[in-house]
């Protein structure tokens, strides 16, 4: 979109964050944490870490895909991973490009418990489904 | 999304617009102005005025659901209306709510070429279309 | 700032809105309404109408300044007004412009108690204030 | 501001990336690169890499202090980091609290020559005056 974009003619690094935010939210909803439960118990992922790399450009116009998955599970702190795909927009005889692999990002995330800010324990159960995942590499 | 939404525990204000540009921007590619198409001529719709109506807050979770349409031409300017809906997000136990009404929001528009910033005419094709539209109501 | 800015070349439209809530949250301060006593209160000013008319871009580096003010009280609504002047960039051989209005925006707010979303009276003192304002006019 | 918060009730992560922005710019501004000069030759600076650690969070009307800084300096790229201190909001009865260091941040940057994207030199004269600021030390 066009808010996502800067004078410079690309992407602008923020708005990269926007979508990977997006991108998780939906990766939680099908781990079983909804944004209305997470609304109705106060109980919230934070982002603890961020790590980011841009190595090339996007453009107004160009379809970005994003690939996250957990990377890791600690008692009350876990990682994810996020890869970015772009294929250049097909403008008028502009050929559509291959994928590029532009921008990667880690994000380490805990539990929170809001109002209080108390960090909370994370739920047995993503460590079993986790182990039989890794388990099944 | 968690970043649409401000510490009054509802939907922030310009969250809105963002939304709505996206809105936009999908129907501006059904009628044929496509993203990348800007991008590579520096044609672009400018947002000349806008008028939002809050009536009520949308909440973390909601779905919200936009309707956008053409609301007339002029030679270099053109009006779009939308109109906001939303359903209370479907938490566990919580019924989901009745759609509601609770934002509407008229754009005036103008395109304009890039970086000159000089007014385009807007493409007949526009009109025609348009006019076959109100005809048929 | 870049952040501000599209692939236009120019100021996004909905990054003035951003500029105008600081300059309404500095007034508010003035008037005796703090952002941490908002926090602490739950009585937040919610918008509930905006209007925004365009008339010209601002770009990077251009100072922009913004007025605003009281427009009218009523019971639980109040308007303000806002006027947004720039001054184009001093880069180096370019000389500064004259100041130019280019952005104008009215808007209409109420006090909400949050999270009830319940509207609250204005404060009484709001409109004597005022009342002494127009009068020495 | 409002827009920097979300519903959890406190500063969204992202929102800091936009004060470091700004941070980041005066500083560039400080350093002989200023924004209008950026607009006029599109040497622009541009994000590679961000690191960011969220410790705690800030809530609204916390007063928020960003000191930034050169780290190192490469050919083409260069390292900063900005450390975010945050004082509580003084609300009525509420004792304002002692300056906390809540953000860290550091960032990779490179100048790059827009609309092409090609990366460009550092200016000499940074490594010199650089140079020169780490002898004093």
């Amino acid at each position: 979109m066009f808010y996502d974009t800067d004078c410079g003619g690309v992407v602008h690094n923020i708005a990269y964050l926007r979508l990977i935010e997006k991108a998780r939210t939906l990766l939680a909803g099908q781990m079983g944490m909804r944004l209305a439960d997470m609304a109705a118990t106060g109980l919230y992922p934070v982002v603890v870490r961020t790590e980011i790399d841009y190595r090339r450009p996007a453009r107004l116009g160009d379809t970005i895909c994003i690939r996250g998955r957990l990377e890791s599970l600690e008692r009350v702190r876990f990682w994810m991973g996020f890869e970015l795909t772009r294929h250049a927009g097909a403008g008028e005889g502009v050929p559509a490009g291959d994928p590029v692999r532009f921008v990667n990002c880690r994000q380490q995330l805990a539990l929170v418990q809001m109002p209080e800010g108390r960090p909370a324990r994370l739920p047995g159960e993503w460590s079993k489904r986790y182990a039989a995942v890794v388990a099944g590499r």
